[in-house]
């Protein structure tokens, strides 16, 4: 256990905590008291047939989802729908690497996989909540790994899910990119095999991982263009430390290795023996594919190729110079194009 | 100045070596007794008419360009043209920080841009083979930025030019990413500020910066698609050990910044005043610009903004899933391509 004021109420709340009690792993560990850090929005109706849920992405918190996807006259519209963001195992909110006290946490965390936080997630929901099925599960990156595990693993659980700028299964590409955001880590000498004592040690390790998010994270007419200029950066340089450093350096090295490894592995093909097709054959769900046009991680090719093994499924590019950053919901573009197609899919019955 | 067996006849040869005299530098330093390494291959026509200059790219030397670009029946074909393949300063073979001697080597290196690497190599044409005009000057990535400086520099000694996969102008994107290889050789501890005794010290930052090149230098369908099984890899693994890492640990790690630095700000628009319209417009040779449809570094839009600037210019995209690693040759679609570009190319008076 290592004290990092990253992962506060002060920086990411208001958000609440759920222990879903012992977690058994599918890797085969055990998170004993495991608890959920969750932030809703709305009101539940009787019939509990208004719920939305919204997995994390790679080092994103409950917050971030809020502030970029949420708000009234939004798609996600607390007015009309009762909204959770769950908060993934290891994000440093929820039970993780960091928080886990000694001897079982840092570098001795267990290994997890995004069908643990689907499982997690459906205890969270039934057990506060009581919801048995969701109107809408939409997430971004990691988050649209968690979204196609709930719809392939839960179908009827599921009416309508967004996966966006995210596959069903990791690439092979994919794979090796989030191995050297892993290598840019643990290489730092200060990471000393995850046991470091002072949490913000690994400084240089976090640094070069959060100048691989630059390379991979933006496109090419991003930086062309300068479309950093009018968010207050005064140069590259000052992009890279004003806007990625200052979000990657405060985190939990452990953690980001936590959720790398989850990333890496993402693949609904585990239920079925490894047939991708029947697995996306299994989703019962309306389904809207949302690649972002730029997006050197998933390509809308390869976010196409799986929509089309969808039975609902349709595809929609979302057109954006930001790459999957924009995620983060900078690009008015982008989120204009996002509400528009999450309204549509959530006026559509299912 | 560190004994490293790679850069040797043995590895690389045939090639010779030609002392252009001391190369004062853009950026101020003088190499004194500067080497140019080079392969020739063919015969120079009375009439000098025939000369073909081929620079080098990041890490390759003069081997590299023969064996995948050079033969009887191929564009360039040694019975109908003089080629000579000039190694880069900095490559190992031509004066490099690891064979200059101890001060002023290594980690004292002076820069050098890619401009004085164009002087050089005139020199070189000159004083070798008395060589003024060329009937083309082709190359691949940092041999596409030494073409567009050919082409910008001396507009009546290049006849016509072929730059594959790169730019005239680097994007700060690519700046972006050749950072990140520098970053991961210079956070090696064994790095020692550029003053490492053993030759292959620095295998921990060169291996990962050599799988950065895994996730730039392919495409996601290339993996996808396993288009490494026909050559005789058995994994993604065994491609990153006995491909990748096999390709670059061996190199020096000062030579690879010294070229990584050049590469960065490469850039003719600084004969213009940083007016790159009017860079290009200078340009007088017949070029053909051919960008790899799948390169992450240089992709075909950022070379199609530049080609409409090239009056006598024309965009060729060379189709392959190989991405940027194409250039080595080993996909037969891509050099059929190139080839035939190529042979078009020449056939054209100009």
């Amino acid at each position: 256990m290592v004290d990092n004021e990253y992962y506060s109420q002060a920086v990411h709340g208001p958000y609440e905590s759920f222990n879903i009690g012992d977690l058994v792993l599918e890797e085969g560990g055990t998170i004993r008291n495991c608890q959920i850090a969750y932030a809703s929005f709305g009101t539940l109706s009787a019939a509990k047939d208004n719920a939305i849920l919204v997995p994390t992405w790679f080092s994103g918190t409950s917050k971030i989802m809020e502030q970029a996807y949420i708000g009234p006259g939004r798609a996600l519209d607390p007015e009309k729908y009762f909204i959770v963001v769950a908060n993934q195992i290891g994000n440093g909110l929820s039970t993780s690497p960091h928080n886990t006290a000694w001897p079982l946490g840092m570098a001795n965390f267990p290994k997890v996989r995004i069908g643990d936080d689907v499982v997690a997630q459906q205890r969270l929901l039934k057990g506060r909540f009581g919801i048995e099925t969701l109107a809408l599960v939409v997430g971004g990156s990691m988050g649209a790994q968690q979204t196609y595990e709930w719809a392939v693993r839960f179908p009827d659980a599921v009416k309508r899910a967004a996966p966006i700028a995210g596959t069903a299964k990791n690439t092979p590409h994919d794979f090796l990119y989030a191995q050297s955001l892993c290598d840019a880590i643990t290489s730092d000498p200060a990471w000393a095999g995850g046991w470091y004592r002072e949490p913000h040690a690994v400084r240089e390790g976090l640094r070069r991982h959060s100048r691989l998010w630059a390379v991979m994270g933006f496109s090419t007419e991003f930086y062309k263009q300068e479309l950093w200029r009018p968010f207050g950066f005064s140069s590259v340089d000052d992009l890279m430390l004003n806007f990625l450093d200052a979000t990657f350096l405060p985190m939990d090295p452990n953690d980001l290795l936590c959720m790398a490894w989850k990333w890496q592995r993402g693949d609904v093909s585990r239920h079925t023996g490894g047939d991708l097709a029947k697995a996306l054959a299994r989703i019962t769900a309306k389904t809207v594919v949302m690649p972002i046009s730029t997006d050197m991680f998933f390509p809308p090719a390869d976010c196409a190729a799986e929509q089309r093994l969808i039975p609902k499924g349709e595809l929609k590019v979302i057109d954006s110079l930001w790459g999957h950053i924009a995620l983060f919901g900078l690009d008015a573009g982008y989120i204009e194009q996002v509400d528009r197609a999450l309204k549509q899919l959530l006026d559509t019955p299912a």
